[in-house]
C-alpha cells in the first residue's frame, strides 16, 4: 500500500517544483556517488509525484509515499508527510488516503457504543458539564442526576476540566458513577460519562486504566494537545474496554489557516479514524463556531467508514435537530452543552426538548 | 502565579470583545442564578483581560489565566489557552509567559551536555545522518566513524528515520555505540548519538528506556508529532539520564500562518523550554528554510534562560560560522546535515571545515 497525500499551494507557487522537493526531501533526501551501490534501496523510499493540477485557488499536487517509510501510526506519518516541509512555506495538506489496515481501529465505535447503551434506532443525545470550571465533584453528581434521569445517553467533562484539586477526576467519577448505577437499577438504561483523562503521557495512560478500574464507562481525550501517540496507546490497551471520545481542542492551531497546516477533514476525520477513536467531536456548521459544511461532511464520512461515531458539536440546540437528521440520519451523537445545560426550564427540560424534537422528526 | 498570554487579531476584528470571549469562554464559561452560591469559586477561575492594544498589524490582547486552571504541564496549558478558541476564527498566540517553576526543566541542558562532552569554551558541532532513509545500520556505523574520528561532537538520526525493518533502531545504536567506544578509548573524547525514539506513547517510553539501557547517550524526539506529554514523560524519567534533543518537525503546521496558530517562538522556545528538552532544533534564518530572525532570537533567549541548548538548523554551512558566532556567541550547537555530509571532500572534511571556521573566528 502507498500513502496518498494531496498538498495545496497558493497561486504563484511553482507546484511542480515543490512537489518534487517533497518527494525527495521528505524521504531519502539527496545522495551522491558514494551511495551509488545503494541506489535501489534509496529509490525504494522515494515518494512519487502522481499529478499536479492547477485550480482556481492555487495548485494541488498528489504524492505517493511508500508505507515502508513509516511505522503504521499517525505520528511517524505526520513527520514523513509534513515534518520538515511544514516549515518550508505556504502549503496545506488537503487529504490523506491510507490503506484500510493502516493504524488502529476503534474497539467499540458506532456499533459497540450502541450495544453498550442498548439504543439502535435513533441518534444519541449527549451533554457537557457546565459551567466548565468551578463546580465541585458533588455538583457534577447533582447535575448528572438531573440529566441522566431525564433520559440523556451520554455526558462528558468540559475539555478544560482536568484533574484539578477543586474537583479531582476520581471524585467526579465517584459522584457520577453513583448516578449511573441508580439509573441502571431504576430503568435498566446505561448512561455513559466520558471522563477527561489528562496528565503527562505515562501518568495519563495509568490514570486511564485507574479510571476504568474505578468504574469509568467512557473516556474523553484532548488528542491534539496530548498527542495521537497517546490516543493510539489507549485505543490498543485491552484494559481500557470503554469508548474513547476524541475532543478537537487545539485543532484550529493546525487547521484554521487557508494556506498552511492541514485540512480539518484530515485531522478530525482521517487521522482520528485511523488512530482508534470511538467517537470524534468537531464543530458543526449550524453551531457557534465558523465551520465549512464540506469539511464537516468529509469528517462525517471518514469517521463512519471506520465505524467511528460522528459528534457534531458547539452550539447544537434542539431547534436544529430536524436539520441535523437531514444531514446525518440516525448514526450521529447530538452533543449539546449550553443547549441543554442553559435551557430556560433547567437541564432536565433541556434533555426532554431534544427527545421531543427527535420524536417530532 | 498567573499565566500571561498575548493574542494577536487581524485588522477588523473586535479585539476587546474577542478578549472577553476568551477570558470567559476558555475558563468558567457562563453561569446563571442556579450557580449564584458558587460565584466566588467560578470567578476564581475566570481569566482577566489585562490590556488590548491596537497595532499596525492588528490588535494585541494580553490575558491572565489563573494557574489553578491547569495541571502544570504543556498539554493542559494548550487546551486552557487555545483549545476551543483555536477554532473560533483568526487569532494567533504570540507569546506565553509562564512562572519559573511551571513545567519541567532539562535534566542536563547546556551545562550538563558540556560536562558529558568535556567541552566548555566553544560551540558544539553536530551533524545528521544523510541520506535520510535507505541506509543500513552498518552504513550508519561507517558514516559515524568518519565524522566522529574527525572531531564531531554530536550526530543525530534524520527525523524521518524511525524504527524501520531496513535499519532497526537498536541495530543503528549498536553500530554507532561501537564507534563511540572506539573514539573514547583512542582519544578520551565523548561523542553523542541522538537516537530517534518513536512508536505509540507506551512503546516509545519503553523504547527510550531500552535504548538507554543499551548504551544510547542521547535521544531525539519529534515532540510536535508525538506530543509534549511524551517529552515531559521522558524529561521526568530518572532512567533516561541522557540529553533529549527536541526536533521541530510539524512545527510549521501550527506556526507558519500569520493569522492563526501560535508563534514559532512560543512553540519552539517557551513551550519546549518548559517541557524539559535539553536541546531544541529550529530553522535558522541563514538557512534553507524561510525564518524570521526575530523569532529565532526569541527562541534562542527563551531556551538559554532555562539552560536549554539552542540548535539553529537547516542549511548551516561552515561559511556562515562567523555570522552564527556573532548572533549566538559560544553557547550554541552548530547543526549541519548536508553542510557536513555532502561536503565535496567527504564527511570528515566537512567536520574539519567547521572546526577550521571556528578557529579562524
Amino acid at each position: 500500500m502507498t500513502i496518498e497525500v494531496d498538498y495545496q499551494f497558493p497561486p504563484g507557487v511553482d507546484a511542480e517544483r515543490q512537489a518534487k522537493v517533497i518527494a525527495v526531501g521528505q524521504t531519502a533526501g539527496t545522495w551522491d556517488e558514494r551511495f551509488a551501490h545503494r541506489e535501489a534501496r534509496l529509490k525504494s523510499h522515494l515518494a512519487e509525484v502522481v499529478r499536479v493540477e492547477t485550480q482556481e485557488t492555487g495548485s494541488l499536487a498528489t504524492i505517493h509515499f511508500p508505507e515502508a517509510n513509516v511505522e503504521g501510526d499517525i505520528a511517524s506519518l505526520l513527520v514523513a508527510i509534513f515534518g520538515k516541509y511544514s516549515m518550508a512555506g505556504a502549503a496545506k495538506v488537503m487529504a490523506v488516503r491510507l490503506g484500510e489496515d493502516y493504524g488502529s481501529r476503534p474497539k467499540l465505535g458506532i456499533t459497540g457504543i450502541r450495544e453498550r447503551l442498548g439504543v439502535f434506532d435513533r441518534p444519541l443525545v449527549m451533554s457537557i458539564f457546565k459551567p466548565a470550571l468551578g463546580l465541585t465533584a458533588a455538583d457534577h453528581g447533582t447535575i448528572f442526576a438531573q440529566v441522566a434521569h431525564a433520559g440523556l445517553d451520554i455526558i462528558k467533562d468540559d475539555e478544560i476540566m482536568g484533574n484539578l484539586p477543586a474537583a479531582p477526576t476520581l471524585e467526579r467519577l465517584a459522584a457520577c458513577r453513583k448516578v449511573i448505577d441508580e439509573v441502571k437499577e431504576k430503568t435498566g438504561r446505561t448512561v455513559l460519562y466520558a471522563v477527561n483523562v489528562t496528565g503527562r503521557a505515562d501518568r495519563l495512560i495509568e490514570n486511564a486504566r485507574e479510571l476504568v478500574r474505578n468504574g469509568a464507562n467512557a473516556l474523553l481525550l484532548n488528542v491534539l494537545a496530548y498527542g495521537f501517540s497517546v490516543l493510539e496507546t489507549l485505543a490498543r490497551d485491552r484494559a481500557i474496554d470503554v469508548p474513547i471520545f476524541a475532543h478537537p481542542a487545539f485543532a484550529g492551531a493546525m487547521c484554521a489557516s487557508p494556506d498552511t497546516g492541514l485540512a480539518y477533514s484530515v485531522v478530525l476525520g482521517t487521522l482520528m479514524a485511523h488512530a482508534g477513536a470511538d467517537a470524534v467531536l468537531y464543530p458543526a456548521h449550524y453551531g457557534s463556531l465558523p465551520f465549512d459544511p464540506l469539511q464537516e461532511a468529509k469528517i462525517r464520512d471518514s469517521l463512519r467508514q471506520r465505524n467511528v461515531f460522528p459528534v457534531p458539536s458547539a452550539g447544537i440546540r434542539a431547534e436544529i435537530v430536524p436539520q441535523i437528521l437531514t444531514d446525518y440520519g440516525s448514526d450521529v451523537i447530538l452533543n449539546a452543552g449550553t443547549g441543554i445545560m442553559d435551557s430556560p426550564g433547567g437541564a432536565a427540560a433541556g434533555v426532554r426538548a431534544f427527545f421531543n424534537a427527535l420524536e417530532c422528526a
